[in-house]
């Protein structure tokens, strides 16, 4: 077995945020490889998280946003299990990167459940009806329109948006980015919902 | 008539945020008395701010407040006619005052006119069925129902609510607080619309 250094621990420790025997378990698995390490943590840490999806998420933190300009502002609560958690860096620091990109990409719902049926549909409707201009087959047109649907849910639910940083993120998408955090914090995270205002737009 | 020397104007005008011109009739018409000149010019500012009323308030600015324990956010979008006002500071200081006092006080409605037919109707028929108990003639208990619902109003409406920070505003109401504000800046001001997030009341 590698021989594994408390320093390469702590080291590692600090960049994932996960337990110490999870850290220390990891480098041995991945040979010493600090990288390799990382990503076992990860995945195992989305694992948990994913079980911990039913677990209820009833503390948390509300966060604020306002554009430079005083014109755009953001309100948006993020929840988890404790709130030891709701006062940890890594939490703190994913509701200010969200409440950043929703005043930057402006979403409409937070989760593809919160789009309601009505406007679902009605999309679909106009979708289908461009596709059906091209006088392909129906079979075709119907996945043309459905493609396009998926590109529009990618559009105005938040869940499904890449961060606007990307230079920071790395066009990681606001799920991928609560699943880490939540893998980090050992919690269930939830973002509960938003508001955005722009002056002149009501 | 009085002589008003360029400093009391001066003093006058720092104090109020009224016009050069303004400052000196009032003092002129109030014989040199500093308080009863403010009094005139909240008044004059006043019968102006409400023919203002009916002028566009397009620009403005977003104001946000999270109280320090983080689990109270408020966003809120106060509209002013010009740019150059949303930076004035009187009209900043009062979009704070007013973020602070949502996340205090609660209200639920900005005005009056917001309040739903429904929510207003099943609170009268409570009231109502409350005063019925009395036993007093129903002319009485009608006036006593619609005495409280006054009260239920002056509760759940901004607008109506005293300020929490009664040290600093003296009892004063938003919507004295916004008149006074509209009559310093010169500009028709609005109490666009606001959210307030409570961690886990969802």
């Amino acid at each position: 077995m590698t021989d594994i250094s408390a320093k390469d621990v702590k080291a590692l420790r600090d960049r994932t945020g996960a337990g110490m025997m999870d850290c220390k378990k990891a480098l041995q698995e991945s040979g010493g490889d600090v990288d390799k390490a990382v990503e076992i943590l990860r995945v195992k840490g989305q694992a948990q998280a994913a079980k911990r999806g039913e677990r209820s998420a009833s503390e948390g933190v509300v966060q604020s946003y306002i554009h430079a300009t005083g014109k755009i502002g953001v309100l948006v609560e993020i929840d988890c299990e404790t709130d030891f958690v709701a006062r940890n860096e890594d939490f703190t620091a994913f509701a200010k990167d969200v409440a950043l990109h929703i005043a930057a990409a402006n979403p409409q719902y937070v989760s593809e459940e919160d789009v309601p049926e009505d406007a679902r549909n009605a999309e679909l409707r106009i979708l289908e009806e461009q596709a059906a201009e091209s006088g392909k087959p129906e079979e075709v047109r119907k996945k043309i329109a459905e493609g396009r649907l998926r590109k529009w849910l990618e559009e105005v639910v938040l869940l499904q948006q890449e961060h606007v940083n990307a230079d920071k993120h790395g066009g990681k998408t606001i799920e991928e980015l609560r699943a880490e955090t939540s893998a980090k914090t050992g919690e269930n995270i939830v973002i509960r919902r938003f508001t955005r205002f722009a002056v002149g737009e009501a």
